[in-house]
Order: structure tokens, then C-alpha cells, then sequence
């Protein structure tokens, strides 16, 4: 009798791949008093429950029976409809038609998509350092070698960008988070977004621009997307996970029809498609106006919790470590380049038992030995009294340490 | 300036990668008065449109407004109490605890993450011939190599089976849909499970059992599941998209623990988690006793249509067309062995344009070149009266070629 031993049986691309610290940390979140400042997660008090309730009334009015079908795996017509007035909000200024969106279960699957469609193993792409360690997850199975691009307080430079696609010619793509960016809360100035719009014209190469935070942003003017600049050469990505509520699974692309295709026919395999009941509520959402109101209330909420966490950083943390001052998003980055005899884990340990959770920079980093002392701090979900509760430990705490 | 030419830059997974033949067929469905029995799609008539209505009622009392928040990869808790009483049904005999589920979106998400999990490019996985093109679609762009299980009216055949697997012993897995398959609508005696489960005993080996349709039975008693006869051997798939709706999205595995594991890891670099609100209605749906009722209500729509469908074929189509005899499920094979010289797409070509719908059998096949003149019906999403008007006319075109 034989038995099955499953480490023996795994495929390659497995080696690369390890569970999300943010979920791992977060099992733990269930205890009571525990203060998570680690999840890249809305306040759920702040869903629209009263709108999302008038939405099924509506739903379930406006669409037929055939709404609980199976469905077109590009995504549903009417929410096509929607979308084309959303992306000319001024914080995307997306040009759109229907084939040039591809709805997807979440961004998360659009980066999957992205993944299977671009990356053999050894392929090189580049990406932010650090960059968001979701994305690094949906690319490490298919074997990337990852070219890490240099980032200065307005995101990445683009004389380096321009040298290291010379250097790379046959790069994949350029992976980035060009508003409120995943971990860092940082932004790609416009200067630089239209220098980068002639490097990638200049290259045989396509940029992947990921945006779930641009509808929350706190303080100046928005700013185009890429893709507004070179749309021929950009895979927009697009969610209304922060900005309606996350358990609707709807998320998308837009890019040239000929990604948009492939996208499809890889979509079919991995999960047929995605739920026409969520698209229509997320449709009948737009179609009410009901963003602009709901948008407003979580910007009245976040935004000083954001202030606070960052006047609370100054005032509790030690003097080397430095943060970010993010514009908008919902991540304040907190490092220190002269700590690295202090492991950041031994902050996180001394910070968990005391009922206090934050993500160690690491993850993010695509090229961990790169990293410096870091942690990513989440503003959207906590109260104030929660937010100020857990930087006071956490200033303790690296008092004690650093 | 440099133009960006897609081709050029694609992984080269994406050469084994075909659109759905079902997929591409059913977009012309959309046209009035075409009859298609193409899809394995329910009657919407068929969704409980009503029990619907009141399990959202009760979901948005029962749950808080968390529900709408990031949720765990391996799935709701509330799902998995409901889960275990559901497969102990004896059609599926299942033994689960929590460690032995993971929750995906719909069934094609777990084929996905099975072919992720264990398929390198060369490795050899068994399907039956033929099989679910489905699950070729979420296969090939893992590019195994293929071997094809001879199946008779059985199903496959276990002496086969064995010398199978000790001629290719470092094969993968081993995938089969037991019960009412798809396309053939065949299902595998116990008999035959009960000795499958002994090869499986004896050799390092793992079999995937998909089991969308065992809850569909129109006759005789329900056979017990693979993995019930040997549950560390087996990975068992369930789906709720016959049996409540497709839209919801929920299916899942029961696995050994170390299967669910790295599913789990798989899934979030995949899409995160499954909507929470969906499994909270499905767990509803079952904790309410909903299913039986309502299964009793399809099963007494589909088995007359069933039943039609057959008599029909004996009527109407020439005599060198055979067809199988399923006792539950979705689908009529009909095929002949005769007519190599016919191709099926001159007869699809010929329905389409008269407004009727098939699958030709071709895609169902792991390798093309082995498939008879064949074509799958499905026959739960059309009223007798169009399953007759199609019959009929497929009867007239077979009759003018074959």
C-alpha cells in the first residue's frame, strides 16, 4: 500500500511561493482588543449597507431570472456602460470602449490574468521597490526574475527606468502603483508620468497600472493616469473593492483589444467568469450616483485618521524612523535605513503580544535583502482612539529596540 | 516610436491556449428563436428565485455589516457546518472536517488551482476520453502531456487504468467525473470504484473526482463517491451551480489537509477569497433545507426533458448514430464511429444557420485526432417543445450528409 506524499508531487512554480504575511497576521486579528494596523482594509462601518439594500431592491427589478446564469467571461454589458463615465473621472482620465475592458473576480485576479499571459519562467519584469506583495504573489508562480525599479519621494525615476529598459529590452512588463501607491502611500508626480509616457513610447514594452486608491485621495489636485498618456502601451487596472466594498469581487483591466482578448480566453479557465449579479450591483451603483456621495463620507473618514496617524508617528516613534506622507490611500510607511541590526520580526513578535498587528516591510520588497527597516501601517480600518492606542505601543516598543 | 505587438510577448503557455468551443458557440445563441443545446447551463426558469429572496432577507439580518469585508482564502466558517452534513448525502458519501475543504470560486476555479498545484510542462495527467473540455482549458496552459483512459459504458476501465499507471508512474493525477460525466452523461458502476480505489491504494498516485451532477439522479439508487473508498487518495469537487445557481460562484475541494493547504496559498495570489455574502447565502440555502425541495422540483423538470431527448434521437436521427443512456446529469451523447469522412463542423456549421445549437465532440478530446463523429446535447436548458424542434432539425441535417 502506497502512500501519497504531496511535497513530492508539487509542481515547480510552487518553490516560489509562500502565504501572504498580511493573511497570516491577520489570523490573528480575530482576538478581541486587538488592534490591526496591518490589512489594506475599508472600514466596514463605513459600507453603504442602506444603498447596497435599495440596490437588490433594484437589481432584482431591473434584471430577469437569467441574471443567476452563467455569464459572458469579458463581463457584463450594462456595467461597460457604466464604467465608460467613471474612467473619465479626473483622478483616471481613462479612454475606454467595450473592447478595451475586461472585467475581472477582484484586481487580484487581473494580476493572475497578467501572470499566465506574460511571464515564463526567467522572464524579466520590473517593479516598484518595494512594490504590493499581492501582486508579487499572483507573479512568483510563473518564475519571474524581477528588476527592482529606485523610487525617491515621487515615486519611480524615470532616467533610471529609461537605462534599465535598454539594459532589459526584452522586459516583460513594468509593474507600478502610480497614485497612493501599496505599501509606500507615495505618488507619481505628473512630470513624471508624462517622462515615462515617452520612455515606454520610445520601447517595445508595456506598463501595468495598477489604481485601486485614486478615488481616495485626501488633498490636492488628482492627477491623469498613464494610461490617459499612452493608452496603446498601458494595462490599466481598475477595483471597487475600496470604494464600494470589497465582497463584490469586482475588479478589471483596460487595455488594447488584443490583451483584453487573451485576458478573456485565460479568464475562461480560471474561473469562467465573474458574478452578474455583483456586476449589476456595482452597475446600478454607478448608475445611481451613489459614488460621489459615498466617496465623500469615506474621505470624512479616513482623512483624519490619517493625520492623526501620521501627527502620532512624529510624536511616539524615535526619531530614526521616517515616514511617508501619503496624499491619499490608506498606508503610511514608516522606516528607518540605519536599523538593520534590529530585525523588523522582533518588533512584530513584541507587537502581536501586545495585541498590536502591522506588515514588516519584507514582503514587499521583490528582492527581500533589500529591504530596509520598515512597516507598513493601515489608517482606513481602526478608530481613532484605536489608531492612537496601537502607535503609542508601537513607539514602545522600537523605543525599546532601536 | 515603438509599436507594441502582443504576439511578441506572450508566455509561451498561451500557444496550448484555445476560447471555450461552448463559449464561442453561445454568442450567437443570443439571436431570437435560436435553440441551443449547447451550454450545461440549468433552466433560469429553474432558480429559486423566491427562496433567493428570502435567504437575502435573512443573510442581511443574520450576518453584520462584515460580511462585505476581505474574508478568509480557505472559506467561510458557517459554509464548512453546512458543508458536512451535505456530503454525507448518499450520492456523495464524503467524510470532511474543516482541515479537508477549501471553498473556490465556482468549480472551475479548483481546476485551476489543481493544475497550478501539480502540473509542470511534460508532466502526464490521465483524462477520461473524452472529457470535460473545461478542464483541459484550465490544464493546457500548464502544458502536461496528456493519456487518455479508454472508457465503455462503465465507464474507464480499472485493468487499463492499472497498467496506466505503472507504465507512467510519475504521473500527476488522475482526472475522472464518476457520475452522469461530462460530455457522455456515462457513470462509473461501484464496481469498477471499488477496484479503482484499490489501484489507487497500491500506486503513488492521486485522483481528481469532479462531481458537479450527482444531485441531478433521474433513476436507480445513488453509488458512493471515490472518495469515500479512499478518501487520502482523493481530490473530490462540488459545485452549487446545478443545484442553486451559477451565480453565486461557490464550489470547492475536499482534499487532504496538505492538498487544502496549498490550495489556500494557491487562491490568494488567484483572487484572494470567494465573496463571503455568496458562501453566507449558500450556507443559508443549505442550513434552511432548501435543497431538497428544490431539487425534487428540477429533477421532475429535467427528467422528461431527458427523457424526450432520447426517444427523439431513436426517432429522428439516422441509425448510425448511436447515443448514450445517462441516469442523471445534463447530456445526451450522440456519436457514430462510421462517419470519419462527415466533419462535425459541416453539420454545426449547417445548425447554426438553421438556429440550433450543439458542442461538437472534438473539444471534449485530450487529443483531437482520436475523436469520433460526435456531438454533445444538453437538454435541462430548453422546453420539450424546442428540444423537439432541434432534434428534429439535426435529424434532417445528419440524414443529408451521413
Amino acid at each position: 500500500m502506497s502512500t501519497y506524499k504531496l511535497e513530492k508531487h508539487l509542481a515547480t512554480r510552487l518553490k516560489n511561493m509562500t502565504c501572504s504575511a498580511i493573511r497570516d497576521m491577520l489570523k490573528q486579528a480575530g482576538r478581541p482588543g486587538f488592534i490591526s494596523l496591518g490589512g489594506g482594509y475599508p472600514d466596514p462601518e463605513s459600507f453603504p449597507i442602506d444603498i447596497i439594500r435599495s440596490l437588490r431592491i433594484l437589481v432584482k427589478r431591473k434584471y430577469k431570472n437569467s441574471i443567476y446564469q452563467y455569464g459572458r467571461s469579458e463581463g457584463l454589458i450594462q456595467l461597460f456602460e457604466q464604467l465608460i463615465p467613471f474612467f473619465k473621472r479626473t483622478n483616471r482620465s481613462i479612454k475606454a470602449t467595450p473592447h478595451t475592458i475586461s472585467i475581472t473576480t477582484g484586481s487580484q485576479q487581473a494580476l493572475a490574468i497578467l501572470a499566465m499571459m506574460f511571464i515564463d519562467p526567467g522572464d524579466y519584469i520590473a517593479v516598484e521597490t518595494p512594490t504590493y506583495l499581492g501582486a508579487l504573489q499572483a507573479f512568483n508562480p510563473f518564475q519571474p526574475r524581477y528588476i527592482e525599479l529606485e523610487v525617491d519621494d515621487e515615486g519611480i525615476v524615470p532616467d533610471k527606468l529609461d537605462k534599465t529598459i535598454s539594459k532589459y529590452p526584452n522586459i516583460k512588463f513594468i509593474y507600478i502603483i502610480p497614485t497612493f501607491q501599496n505599501p509606500t502611500g507615495k505618488t507619481l508626480s505628473l512630470d513624471r508620468r508624462v517622462r515615462i509616457a515617452k520612455i515606454l513610447r520610445k520601447h517595445d514594452v508595456i506598463a501595468v497600472e495598477d489604481d485601486p486608491y485614486s478615488e481616495l485621495r485626501y488633498e490636492a489636485e488628482p492627477i491623469p493616469s498613464l494610461q490617459s498618456l499612452i493608452p496603446e502601451k498601458v494595462i490599466h487596472l481598475f477595483t471597487f473593492s475600496k470604494t464600494f466594498a470589497p465582497d463584490f469581487r469586482i475588479g478589471g483591466i483596460v487595455a488594447p483589444p488584443e490583451v483584453c482578448e487573451t485576458a478573456t480566453m485565460i479568464k475562461q479557465g480560471l474561473d469562467l467568469y465573474t458574478s452578474n449579479y455583483n456586476q449589476a450591483m456595482v452597475t446600478e451603483y454607478l448608475a445611481g450616483g451613489h459614488l460621489e456621495p459615498h466617496l465623500k463620507k469615506i474621505i470624512n473618514l479616513y482623512k483624519p485618521r490619517r493625520d492623526l496617524m501620521m501627527s502620532l508617528i512624529d510624536t511616539y516613534f524615535p526619531l530614526e524612523i521616517s515616514h511617508t506622507n501619503p496624499l491619499g490611500g490608506m498606508f503610511v510607511w514608516a522606516y528607518s535605513n540605519n536599523s538593520k541590526t534590529i530585525h523588523i520580526n522582533t518588533i512584530l513578535d513584541e507587537a502581536l503580544k501586545k495585541n498590536v498587528g502591522f506588515v514588516p516591510g519584507n514582503p514587499f520588497f521583490a528582492r527581500k535583502k533589500n529591504s530596509p527597516f520598515s512597516m507598513r501601517l493601515n489608517f482606513t480600518n481602526q478608530s481613532n482612539s484605536n489608531i492612537e492606542k496601537g502607535i503609542k505601543i508601537l513607539g514602545q516598543i522600537l523605543h525599546k529596540y532601536l
